[in-house]
């Protein structure tokens, strides 16, 4: 039996700002990642966010990033590790307030934007995220790009890890991801980019930039609700998953 | 056997600025009012003061203020019930992932400045952060102003409560402070501020500034550490104390 | 031969936040309010918002507001005179800077949200601004309500003062605005809205919700462009006006 | 005649937190670098500066940095030249505000941090500074590390730039900085830092740490005034200038 979990970024309105369409994505994903009030989101459009994904069934993970709203973190920022630590059980303790309040349980951490991208590269900023994790509480899923440092230092901090793959993104012979500065860095065919998914959730493979067939977890599937087509995409990804036999669930279920 | 806690406000420094002589005053309080990153402190600064106060076997609070730390949560902000519930929650939830990490229990909660004197006088105000504290884990002490709106709200909100005291301060016959903005409202000697506390924890009264006696309860009192000469006091006050056979005492070992 | 202003505020964006239907109202108003940073905007938003108003022939202003983007300067916040002294001239200074680089000169300043409204009620509020304005450069014109005290302290402090009326308000015997808190403080009517427009252009006076007939200037009316409804009423309310034989101008040609 | 600058970074305080000994410092350097409310200081603290600066005679320059207290804008952050070049006219712009207040003229601007170091090295960057004072005003000179690309983007927008050299740090054949993190990059003996500062100035070359005589432009030296030792040093440093026939002169004087 195939199983796999569907996450997106939710929560990053901000004040009197409202972005993205979380409602209607919470209807199709099974993990949610919730901005905490660094990079986006505040402690209003935490509360509201955490119940939305109560009422809907979805289980919620915090999404911590690089401070700033101005830079949504997607800004490279030379923290240290010792702040990075810090930074993220800041957040996390944050996000867990309102899941508390709810009767929830915190399900899974996910680093965001800037802090994803260099954890995952970075075994120093790796480890800090998943110490913090470890830190304040172990049961906590550290979620992580696949084949990446975080997945490495999620396992050596003894905490559960769960791969984290991109329906319309190309890997490189390594299992990383070719970088968006470089050309076929995006798949753009829809059917191509679901066909991949299944692929990788069936056999674990997936097919590199370069041709090789590259071993790859596929735990969870990113998917995003920032516009009517992106929601279209995650309605036709989750039925055609359905369709090949593989259940949606979420991460707790799944690692 | 009598008994009392001394409270004072901590990890107030941010980023490179440095305020407080912390490491001095966790040596004579039995708890601590740990700044949770809106008004002051930080995640380095937040982490850090937890661990000096588990190393000095002090109780450890949060210390929750309205946002900015350009105005240090001194300014009054009409920010509404549910706005400061949700920054309660917050703020708790932050403060709560280092102390879990440390593998301590968050022992109280007391509003910061503004918040603190606004939600002392404003049932809706006090209800908020009341309700905040049951939401996420109501075990957690509220500690406010003895005879105030917070003190009512804890209450109601099934909270064990702490009821706060000031040596120096004056009070007016129903109990309440009299106002910085009026003459008489600060008593500067030293041995008449200590004295009223003596009485307040021993007989349960103080001398209004009309001459009434007032019935207040006085499980914690509030000292500073902002400066050699407070520091001084905080000896005074704790020697005094015991000379008179009052035991100090974390507010977990009085409420 | 009878000439008003049209303002709009402008420039809210944040970051990766988008509000406000910007390129279209600026081709309806003759003065653009351009928020500085505090409230909302930011350089980035700021440098853009200069060259669209530059390229629409539309007058900018600054609108400067409380701190806090959380806020949006709705929030009332106990600020000192001195503090919104130097937060208007920080501002003022900000938002010139883009105004400067552009080849343009600032046209005038009116403070945004909750600064407007405590600085129209308060006189050392209202002095703070106007003072603000005159250190930093006597030909910018104070842009604020009608029959408030920031029109008194501009006059006081040597500035060109232009009064604003609201179309869509009632006002009070003494010329203030009826508070939205009050039934029948928001006339719903278009019609009704703008005829009473005409008659304050025209006539110089309102009729109050109690009735009496109440002088008022009108330099200037405040219109909005959130959303598609207001953007269609700013066009009735300039086609009706201009109908009237009243001319569109910016506030430089007014007062 | 020989003629330098003293520079020190000044304005850095932020709210109720206080750093640097300003007014002592201000007695001894002859142009200040003040702190426009991004990295440090806040709008009250940059009014207090600048009049500060004004009674000791001291001409006043810009001192902008990276956003966030938090950071002390220290941390290398991925902005974009676009952003950089309106983070940089925002800063300008703001602390103009306070200097035409006071009557005076902005002299200089010298970027802060890592915003300094990364435009030191990176010619993007660096021309972004350079565009965004050109565009506010050609005529402020801009302050940057002698032999650096912001010297040259400083020139190439019809700037007037100015040179500056560290008395205590070791420089490299090519006359850039010994990087911090390698041996020997600071020069700890006083009378060895002070003479190389009197050869930068009187002979326009140093001694590379792999021994090569280099040519360096000395048109100011930066000094620091954050506790007693450094401001000890600024008043050796000058008396030994002075002592050589140096004569210490705002940078206005000199470029």
């Amino acid at each position: 039996m195939y199983k796999v979990d569907l996450n997106s970024d939710l929560g990053e309105s901000f004040g009197v700002y409202r972005i993205g369409m979380d409602a209607e994505i919470l209807r199709f994903v099974t993990s949610a990642n919730i901005a905490c009030g660094f990079h986006a989101g505040d402690p209003l459009i935490m509360e509201e966010t955490v119940r939305a994904a109560k009422e809907a069934g979805t289980a919620v993970g915090a999404h911590p990033g690089f401070p700033g709203p101005a830079g949504f973190g997607r800004r490279n920022m030379a923290c240290t590790p010792q702040e990075v630590k810090a930074y993220v059980k800041y957040q996390l303790g944050a996000l867990d307030a309102f899941v508390r309040a709810e009767g929830l349980t915190l399900q899974h951490c996910k680093p965001h934007g800037a802090l994803y991208n260099m954890a995952a590269a970075d075994r120093a900023l790796a480890d800090a995220v998943a110490e913090a994790i470890a830190d304040v509480d172990s049961r906590i899923i550290l979620l992580g790009l696949a084949n990446s440092k975080m997945i490495e230092a999620g396992r050596e901090a003894g905490l559960r890890t769960a791969s984290e793959v991109f329906a319309d993104r190309a890997y490189q012979a390594d299992g990383s991801l070719v970088s968006r500065k470089l050309p076929g860095a995006v798949i753009h065919d829809t059917e191509e980019a679901i066909a991949r998914t299944v692929r990788m959730v069936k056999e674990g493979v997936v097919t590199a930039v370069t041709g090789e067939t590259v071993p790859i977890t596929a735990d969870s599937v990113c998917v995003h609700g920032d516009n009517p087509s992106a929601l279209a995409f995650v309605k036709s990804i989750r039925d055609c998953l359905e369709a090949e036999g593989i259940a949606l669930a979420p991460l707790a279920e799944i690692v």
